[in-house]
């Protein structure tokens, strides 16, 4: 199935940290103390990428998977209900696939000095998730997981959302153009590539092809919760084929009813200046009960075989 | 090479944060401003694996690599010089092998408030690593990359010094009990397994075969930085073969002048018990210039060969 996995980091700059105390830790059991001194050279606002080549490629340039808000590249490992994810799936299609830890996150690492990161991160909740991602209406949470009332005829593998809740990592608010220049970076390390990028990062993975249109040969945006605004710096993408894919109950949520137009008009204005943008809404098409984590949900691989369907359509297979 | 890649998280609790102010935040560009709510249920103290099996295996049992102290699972994965690790090393080696963020590190997450974590983060500065991991003396950094004076013959792979400061990671000091207790669940969780552990999870590495020595098959402990004390408990791994790895320039360094006797102690008490446990100086068997870092040095593949016959010796291969 796979041929090769590496791994590594990109991007991000040096800092000085000074005029910080020493402070003595004991860094393990039975050991001294040991003055640990946090001033000095760091380093901040790398990504981290792992990459999996298949044994016989049949795409035509590299998956980048880009992951969401308050989260990690575990989002397209397997899912939180133990079956194989998005990085599994196209990895046996044929892509070599790119999974990423936007900077902030996971093994990309933080910086945790307000002297580089600006405002207090934030651990998204059960709660919030529960109603962010869809999985229930507003004000349906319940600790005890009996008492959730999920959203009628729901895809989420509910059994498994205490176990999905293990993935969240902190977040801040502002860290939004270093993570652009990482991810800007990363596609000029990887070269030619195509994008699939999940809400948060849709607006950073649509952003990332306009800087990088020569290089980015197509774009997946599932669920994206900004886009770049209309206007004719657009028509630098009229090359490039982007999918828009949402999933279902976007109108039970305040949040995402508020959200959603900007994608809707980023891809109203593409198509209008000649490109070629899909606007795929599962519901529309007959697919219900799809949640904000469609590669999660028990259906995703169908909805993984629509996008491998909509890339060898593209031109994005060999 | 590979015939599957998936990745869970294991262990942890539930914590309830109550009594903390709302905040408005915009969480992505053009976006409204969002009220995030810290309080409610959140999953703490969870550890990440990932593992890759290989499509011949020849190893009896999975391999668990676990990282040491501000690092991640990335300390095993692609060298920061771009050489393939000792991931890769062992499952081309027929090892299924799994790759671990201990709590509070990577992809398992962190819990940012002062009701679950003690005490304060801390992010290991490039002159820390650069003398604790013992490729220059103290002393002998330099921000400047040609001012930097290695120790004689150091194996390190010295040009990718600033590319391996990408993969530091905060740390803190005060989450030892929470790390033991979900290293101990892997164990219980993938069964039979053999243990590859590093500086600071040596001591977990050790703690967690003493707490399962029906499972734990063999440790492998490169530097461990503490070990369980002497004493009769240690009867309890006279089955478990132990192998305690060391590289050069220990007696350059006063953190590991104090720290290494914890673990010369914990070997020759096993071994008067009966233990079949192995002592190796790499310097004392002619193999000089490893820093801490073993598994990233510029000969950490004869290392790994040295460690595999070490293993087929024991009879953990098939």
């Amino acid at each position: 199935m796979i041929r090769e996995v590496g791994s590594f980091h990109v991007g991000g700059r040096p800092v000085a940290i000074a005029g910080r105390p020493v402070s003595e830790q004991v860094l393990t059991a039975g050991g001294a103390p040991h003055g640990v001194d946090p001033n000095g050279e760091i380093w901040v606002e790398q990504l981290y990428v792992q990459y999996l080549l298949p044994s016989e490629q049949r795409a035509r340039h590299p998956l980048l998977l880009w992951h969401g808000g308050g989260l990690t590249g575990v989002t397209w490992e397997t899912k939180p209900d133990g079956a194989p994810g998005w990085q599994q799936y196209f990895v046996r299609a044929g892509h070599p696939v790119y999974v990423s830890d936007a900077v902030e996150r996971g093994r990309a690492s933080w910086a945790p000095y307000q002297e580089v990161f600006a405002g207090t991160p934030f651990l998204r909740t059960k709660r919030e998730a529960w109603e962010l991602f869809r999985i229930g209406a507003p004000g349906s949470y319940a600790a005890d997981p009996a008492r959730r009332a999920a959203l009628p005829g729901s895809k989420f593998p509910l059994a498994a959302f205490d176990r999905f809740a293990m993935q969240f990592v902190p977040r801040w608010a502002s860290n939004d153009a270093a993570t652009q220049r990482a991810y800007d970076g990363l596609v000029q390390q990887v070269g030619d590539c195509v994008l699939i990028v999940h809400s948060q990062s849709g607006n950073f993975g649509l952003r990332a092809a306009l800087a990088a249109p020569d290089k980015v040969k197509g774009v997946i945006a599932l669920e994206p919760s900004g886009a770049p605004p209309p206007g004719p710096a657009l028509a630098a993408l009229k090359d490039v084929p982007v999918l828009i894919v949402w999933g279902d109950f976007v109108e039970t949520n305040p949040i995402w009813r508020h959200q959603q137009p900007a994608s809707r008009a980023f891809a109203d204005d593409l198509a209008a200046r000649g490109g070629r943008v899909e606007w795929l809404d599962l519901p529309a098409r007959g697919i219900a009960g799809n949640s904000h984590m469609i590669m999660m949900d028990t259906n995703s691989d169908a909805i993984a075989a629509l996008v491998q369907d909509w890339m060898t359509r593209h031109g994005l297979m060999a």
